[in-house]
């Protein structure tokens, strides 16, 4: 029961908000309809659970004017994608929503369009969350469940001296659509399009994830930025890095085009949602196999080392020394 | 990476939560130090996983003045409150926080230690999480992970004509409590400062929802006010109620000396977070044995009928006509 009043009218909004969200836990029995206090799920047999959380609001980690039915798609994706970092499979999700008063019947709806598109693609549904309203920016928490192999979790602990690092797709692209969205720079209307959906509609690499079970020894997702993200396999496995940085794989083409000052703004630019991983040398056909398999592209950037913190080559070996704010990790 | 800029001060401030939060994930070894991009759970073999999220919002669902612990254990307990509810023991939590800027890291502390004496009590920890700041009321979300005994959750689905209906404690206290720290009514010491500790801090009824796994066939924890919560067992199940409105336990004592308005605010008042189930008649020796194990008093105070929604009377059998707004679901 809300400290404050809760009127009539608001009661009618809540309603409506529930009856766009019910279709999104249809054909979910563990959701039983949201009609019950918590959801419940049949975990797979020999399977260890998975959960994650995060937290996305108006204005701090989405744009205001970004499409609402982008930023359901957002939300999910980036849970998701912790999920493919850790190699599971997703079950499910809930979300608990703080709408800004007063609440806007369309963009919820448009929200939850994006929502019911990119749990379709991933054969999911909702399993339960709350709603409230308050005045201040709209806060959107959404907390993904999955299931892994026991035992077999990809962590961020496991890189050894020697492991050759990968990452998945290409690097730089969402933050140069925010660029592009806050109007810093400029960009032909083709490429202008791809950029901006890398931002707005991150595609978490879910069957790779899955894929790397066994193979990778470390593994997380790019979304602080390549370089923030390698640093905490870094420290959480007690290990250095040598990167090749122009082996970083860029959408842009033509390598050779690239300056240095635009090759380090896309490994410290952040919300890829790609995945950064170490394999052992012994298993380079396997990964290669896997990553067909999963019809997800990877490159080697990199090697583990025993040193600390990471240090960035060009192609002659030549060290890169950059002073940037993506670099205060290291 | 946020939309936002993110200076090395306000970076400091999100080290400094994380110290505060890390401590309260230690000993679980699914939280893998919360180094990783998700928890990771052994479920255990035999068991339904069971999910629950909840948000509250400051001036919304708890009071600003309010105590930051008591702001914890109240969070950590309405989620461990629908655990109960369905029968599950308690795994473990994630936690998104939305602080108000500038960050009150006193506040935040006093949290956690809120947090931590609610989850040493239940032998739980925190798994995972995320932590964001904004201009705005602070959105404080949690999501509860449970376990039950495959097929054995309790539902609001299974009332049938003839169950008893019983409440665990006692109901009202929660919205005397509330009343009162808005000044709107006056008690004695004493009775002041346990009502406001009923309204701030309460205690999930874990173990009664374990003992009436297999006898309960409807249970629901009673959040939103006793007939707001029938209701919700009553329209999920398909049956009416008679409630006799003298037989709602209230800690007020000598039943003799409450009128009936007190006592209709007491069933529509909400935040009890006690235990509100059905059992069948037959099972009357079997729920007191299960009440008394568990420790947690419980009381019949009607029956499921055939009818729709809920009727009330007085000790005599004679109907009590309300019209209140915790009514206006029937």
């Amino acid at each position: 029961m809300p400290v404050g009043e809760t009127s009539p009218p608001e009661r009618g909004e809540f309603e409506l908000i529930r009856s766009v969200f019910r279709p999104l836990a249809a054909g979910q029995p563990g959701a039983l309809n949201l009609t019950d206090d918590a959801a419940c799920l049949t975990s797979p047999p020999g399977h260890d659970i998975v959960l994650t959380a995060d937290a996305i609001v108006a204005g701090v980690h989405f744009l205001p004017e970004d499409p609402a039915e982008d930023v359901g798609v957002k939300l999910l994706g980036v849970n998701l994608s912790d999920l493919a970092a850790m190699g599971a499979d997703p079950l499910g999700y809930l979300i608990t929503t703080n709408w800004s008063k007063p609440i806007d019947a369309e963009w919820i709806e448009a929200f939850a369009k994006g929502l019911g598109t990119s749990q379709s693609e991933h054969g999911i549904g909702l399993l339960g969350g709350d709603t409230v309203s308050s005045r201040g920016p709209m806060t959107l928490s959404l907390t993904a469940v999955g299931a892994v192999p026991h035992g077999q979790a990809l962590k961020r602990s496991g890189a050894r001296h020697g492991d050759v690092i990968y990452v998945s797709g290409t690097i730089g692209d969402a933050a140069l659509g925010l660029a592009l969205l806050k109007g810093e720079i400029e960009a032909a209307a083709g490429r202008r399009e791809f950029l901006i959906e890398r931002y707005r509609r991150p595609r978490p690499r879910l069957s790779l994830g899955r894929a790397l079970r066994g193979l990778a020894t470390a593994c997380i997702d790019v979304s602080d930025g390549l370089l923030a993200d390698l640093g905490h396999i870094l420290e959480t496995s007690s290990v250095g890095a040598d990167i090749e940085l122009t082996a970083v794989p860029l959408s842009a083409g033509d390598a050779g085009e690239i300056g240095v000052a635009d090759r380090i703004d896309a490994v410290t630019g952040g919300d890829d949602y790609e995945l950064l991983f170490t394999v052992p040398p012994s298993q380079a056909q396997s990964v290669a196999q896997a990553a067909m398999a999963s019809g997800v592209p990877i490159t080697a950037i990199g090697k583990i080392t025993t040193g600390t913190g990471a240090t960035l080559h060009d192609a002659n070996g030549k060290v890169i020394s950059a002073r940037r704010a993506g670099f205060q990790h290291f």
